[in-house]
């Protein structure tokens, strides 16, 4: 993540990964979840904070599933189903749950699959939120497995030439197994910047940097603005402006909404104004391709090769995708994690409201 | 295509679309390649040019093949084989063959795997250039399927922060079919601009833009330029600058590296100097997912939506990915398909060489 994104360290008050498991996991159970899929959630968002995805972990998303679930948008019980399935597909009505609980099933229905055929894919539509996408992705990786995962969310984002926002963030993420190497795991929205970062940036007084947003009458701003008011800006696909590429991004966003959205028989957020989302789930046996271990090796020998590529000048290394949330998810086991001090007088709150333990500071 | 692509109005010859199958089918078969498969790569490399991919089709890649078939790399009669396979995936060694030849095989073997599993993964290894990688995505389109291809080639573009070149430009595609719209088909590298789309830039004496090219340090170039010489310059992922999103661009371009190469049990160029590429393709039954005239209509109402989406300030109108280019196709089957003076030459020569039949100018 860029620095400026990064919780200012006077603003961070520190609590471990237990004691917010706990507090998360006892606020979804007071939402009316089960416990199980209580405690799944509170390991796919402390899980995020651990890895440093801020945008997409307890601190940025927790408030607004409580809301949903208290204002009933969510159900906290879905009676989710397989609408149509085949040996190597299927096709999941969720039921208004929260996508953070459907997708580790989903998930796993996908690798069964891919056990069997070779390849699986789910997808759900009618759900919530997904969390941070390369969770579920790394999910097959722990199976032996490449994961993919996806959703379609959302209708903030300009087409290219468009003065009138149509298309959802719809972050895509593919994760890779490997033999010694921190496993390969690439998670971006399909927006310029995700839309949660503008809230964090907000958050944090960040400036947006060019390309990444443009004025309401769909023209790309591109110099370093402060992040405008509500209703202010339309955001931008990957590229930013035509001539940046903006059509690539633009069509990676399509290919998610294709996956996700279609492949479920829905309709996109600009023809649905449900608020709700869909979701894509791939897993890729690997030895159904090739030798595992051959595999493994490859990855690794490719991901060092990548990493220890000279740097150019005022950089002090070449990363991987996942290379440096897998450090920050080390530190973190250690040190805690650190939390914006609002975030903390929200579950102050909250706790007080629901009569839940309270968070442990360090 | 941005007009600095466009073969320049004075520099136009056209030619028909029948007249350059027959000299591409019948320079195929001068290079051993059986009637059938010379027929099926004059079709792609063909339809390429008519929809107006200069950069994949006739014009910019058949001096290469020729070149290659002479000088031994490419093997024009293939001995390819499935090494390893599933219900719903096959791997093949392509034993040197051209991936424009080879690619219809491929996807063919990917849908009648969907048609039995609901979907369908075939990947190639050993195998020379794949032509425009869209075209295979379409070949599904047309059995009412979701197509996607992908190739992994090359070492010329650089990491996010990095000084030495070590990535593909690894392109990527989607289609999906469609009721009454141009089918949508969004095919685009990974690299913030083609490799091909450098040589035709000079070609026609067009700048490169800003966030396209690095210095050879490994620092983005963000102005305009023209195309410095060969070594002067490095290749960015999509985003161009990690500000503008590179880590995006890198993060996509990784995604096809394990689709088509570690899937297929092979090494990426970085590792494998052959010369050779992998390849990716997947077929997604729809009506395993849902209903298929659901699924068109659908895809009906978000592209009329898109493209009547009200354009930004400059602009004429919002396109959807394969609509321009559906255009083209119409158009250019009618007049004619305009190549540059200096491939018709080319044309002339090797005609003479080979003792086929001249390009008949319009």
């Amino acid at each position: 993540m860029l620095e400026r994104f990064k919780v200012p360290e006077q603003d961070q008050v520190k609590v471990s990964e237990d004691s917010l498991h706990k507090a998360v996991s006892a606020i979804f159970e007071k939402m009316g979840l089960t416990p199980e899929d209580a405690t799944d959630g509170a390991d796919m968002l402390v899980t995020a904070d651990l890895r440093g995805i801020e945008t997409h972990g307890v601190s940025n998303k927790m408030r607004d599933y409580v809301q949903q679930y208290s204002n009933g948008e969510l159900n906290p019980r879905p009676n989710w189903r397989i609408e149509r399935e085949s040996p190597g597909t299927a096709v999941i009505d969720g039921d208004r749950g929260l996508g953070v609980i459907l997708g580790p099933k989903a998930m796993r229905i996908a690798i069964d699959k891919a056990r069997q055929v070779g390849i699986g894919i789910v997808t759900i539509h009618n759900s919530g939120h997904l969390g941070a996408v390369g969770q579920f992705a790394m999910q097959a990786t722990k199976e032996d497995m490449v994961g993919m995962c996806a959703t379609a969310i959302g209708s903030g984002i300009l087409p290219t030439f468009g003065a009138e926002p149509k298309l959802g963030t719809n972050p895509i993420s593919i994760a890779a197994p490997t033999k010694s190497e921190a496993p390969f795991l690439f998670d971006a929205a399909t927006s310029a910047v995700a839309g949660n970062k503008i809230r964090l940036a907000e958050r944090v007084g960040a400036n947006l940097l060019p390309g990444w947003i443009a004025e309401t009458d769909g023209t790309p701003i591109m110099e370093e603005r402060p992040v405008p008011g509500r209703g202010q800006y339309h955001m931008l696909p990957i590229g930013g402006s035509r001539d940046q590429g903006s059509h690539k991004g633009y069509g990676v966003n399509m290919m998610v909404e294709i996956m996700a959205t279609f492949l479920s028989g829905a309709l996109p957020s600009m023809l649905n104004l449900s608020g709700l989302a869909r979701h894509y789930f791939a897993a890729y046996y690997i030895s159904a391709f090739t030798d595992l271990d051959t595999f493994k090796e490859n990855m690794d020998q490719m991901l060092q090769t990548l990493r220890s590529t000279k740097p150019a000048p005022g950089h002090e290394r070449v990363m991987y995708p996942g290379l440096s949330e897998y450090e920050e998810e080390q530190e973190r086991h250690v040190s805690g994690i650190p939390l914006h001090k609002e975030v903390v007088e929200w579950f102050e709150g909250i706790s007080g409201e629901l009569s839940v333990p309270q968070l442990q500071i360090i």
